[in-house]
């Protein structure tokens, strides 16, 4: 069977190459040139060839995206007219964070008390009603810290307005002990795996690093994340992988974002998990039977960013996987990811402190 | 750093699938139309141009190969410009059986008595010094039981040489319990990695199953084998995977066999190991510090053979990756593989005999 995939990034890269050994082969729809999907099948460019889009349509079976922020309607132009998942609405709801807030809300999974503004005068009553500090993102088009402010001062709605000139969801920051984020994914049968809660660490809005399985995470807090993510994937007739960012708080988990996709804090299961959230996802649009999420080890994901660091190094240290993108180095841009596997949490840590130059100087697990 | 591979067939392939994470990129020289590795790189076929060669050599950095039975001459002429691993002379050498039992003789190692024939009156000697039953081998070009015969009656001597016409090598067949192989490692820095000697199943002369690691080997028997392939690998200075097969005999082990490449019974380390044998492989011919090779859990590596039986049916059971190398089905083809994990060898032994469908009736493993 032919896949074909919306995106030419990382995500795309790493689909295909989970996906040839179950006999699937791929072919991309995107613009950028050496992408790094390159030598991984077929590449249908509309800047090179006015015709890629109906080549592409022409040339697959089934169709997936890996990366959302692009038109919809290029999406509903796929879909029409072959199998197309996860579902276009879903793509589109997963898009705007107002949409996607509203449907947490009506599915009863907390959320942060939140206002969408669509004008100065918005974002002066969001402020005065929900206080400081809020967090203010764009509704749409809003990734990796991108289209993002923390506010903490009520006097400047004005310079935020000007800031942003678009739709913006204002959110009241909830204090929290910590991010988790919940992968699961569902097949079009309706079978649904969940993988463990791992623990997510930003860095100037961009995800460094991941623990998985999170420390310390209860059976009532599995079962909580899980039954949110459940009533979505049912709620949407959701088909593929998923990743649901929650916050952890003393009154339980509230919902941050959803990424209707495989996503960064899912990478580690390529070597810490019986199957990868990529493999799933393959398995899940082509209504397989799910693979087994089974914790292999505990295992640290490190995301290389802006610049390699002689990555190279790393090979030498027990229980490393590297996993490069083919890209080149530029400020902020994930490169490359490291999983780091041990067995145990305690020497987990210990090796994620050996590979400290990938980290900021921050990072809390090097308090440990 | 682009990698070169001479062939294109599912050895090739898997050698792309991991070495793309590391930042590898692939190309590949061979004639087979639709082969294996069709979209992980470009695809020097000198059937379809004239200046192939040429252009793979310049289009690389540094050059392996992933099928032996080519003409060595090939080989040469890529190593005359660039690096090419395994050396050109180790090839050679395993390319023909007579020079490569010398060469185990030479190190001290075991081997079953033999002589070399090239003539119906060599064949009558050495069936009248050796006795029968004895095995006949082509010295060159024999792969899968190819070019193989089993002779248990003196008076043939004549229709054997009529049948091969070519130099052969004709061995005392040694009474064995088993067949035993040890994969390796060696880095152009001399580094050696081991992975746990594996038992192998065959059938019709065909590799069926292997078991990961072999069941009830002593830590004597694993320090005599990883002795002799450690001879092997120093004296050849060899770079890259290799495999040696050996019998297990009252006496010990005598070599069988030895591949100068990646190997079907190291398939197991996809999934059953830290670091697989493929990218072991690159990571010595790039000369990069090699990966571990502890084994993860108890494997079972079971070989789909002429034709496919519905392959996907697997994917519901625990434990199972599917390999498979995108060839269509032929008797006696090999058209992919199934790694099975378990948490122990009672568990594995039950999870194979769930996959008995791929495999041929007499299987032992099937007994336990």
């Amino acid at each position: 069977m032919k896949i074909g995939i919306l995106g030419s990034g990382q995500l795309g890269r790493m689909l295909a190459l989970a996906g040839r050994p179950l006999g699937l082969t791929f072919s991309f729809y995107d613009t950028p040139p050496n992408p790094p999907i390159s030598d991984l099948g077929p590449y249908f460019n509309p800047d090179v060839d006015e015709d890629a889009l109906s080549k592409f349509i022409d040339a697959n079976d089934v169709f997936t995206y890996e990366f959302e922020n692009f038109l919809p309607d290029l999406a509903q132009k796929v879909a029409e007219k072959k199998p197309f998942y996860p579902f276009v609405e879903n793509l589109a709801r997963s898009q705007d964070r107002g949409r996607e807030k509203g449907l947490f809300t009506e599915l009863d999974i907390p959320v942060p008390p939140y206002q969408i503004a669509q004008s100065q005068g918005d974002v002066q009553k969001a402020f005065e009603t929900l206080g400081v500090p809020v967090v203010v993102k764009t509704t749409t088009m809003g990734y990796d810290g991108k289209g993002q402010a923390v506010v903490r001062d009520l006097s400047v709605a004005d310079t935020i307005w000007e800031k942003f000139q678009t739709e913006v969801i204002i959110e009241q920051f909830v204090p929290f002990r910590r991010e988790l984020s919940q992968v699961a994914t569902r097949n079009k049968r309706g079978d649904i795996v969940f993988y463990p809660l791992v623990e997510n660490f930003h860095h100037e809005g961009i995800l460094r690093y991941t623990l998985a399985p999170a420390p310390g995470v209860s059976a009532e807090l599995t079962v909580q994340a899980q039954n949110y993510v459940r009533r979505i994937l049912e709620h949407l007739d959701y088909v593929g992988t998923c990743t649901l960012e929650m916050f952890e708080t003393e009154d339980g988990l509230f919902a941050n974002e959803m990424a209707a996709r495989v996503h960064n804090s899912g990478h580690w299961t390529q070597d810490g998990a019986v199957t990868s959230q990529f493999e799933n996802h393959l398995r899940a649009i082509m209504d397989w039977p799910l693979g087994k999420t089974d914790v292999r080890c505990d295992t640290a994901m490190i995301n290389i960013i802006g610049e390699l660091n002689n990555p190279l190094q790393v090979l030498e240290m027990p229980g490393t996987h590297l996993h490069l993108y083919d890209k080149s180095e530029r400020p902020g841009r994930k490169l490359g990811h490291i999983n780091v596997c041990a067995d145990s949490q305690a020497d987990l840590l210990k090796r994620i402190k050996d590979l400290q130059r990938f980290l900021p100087a921050c990072a809390p697990a090097l308090e440990a």
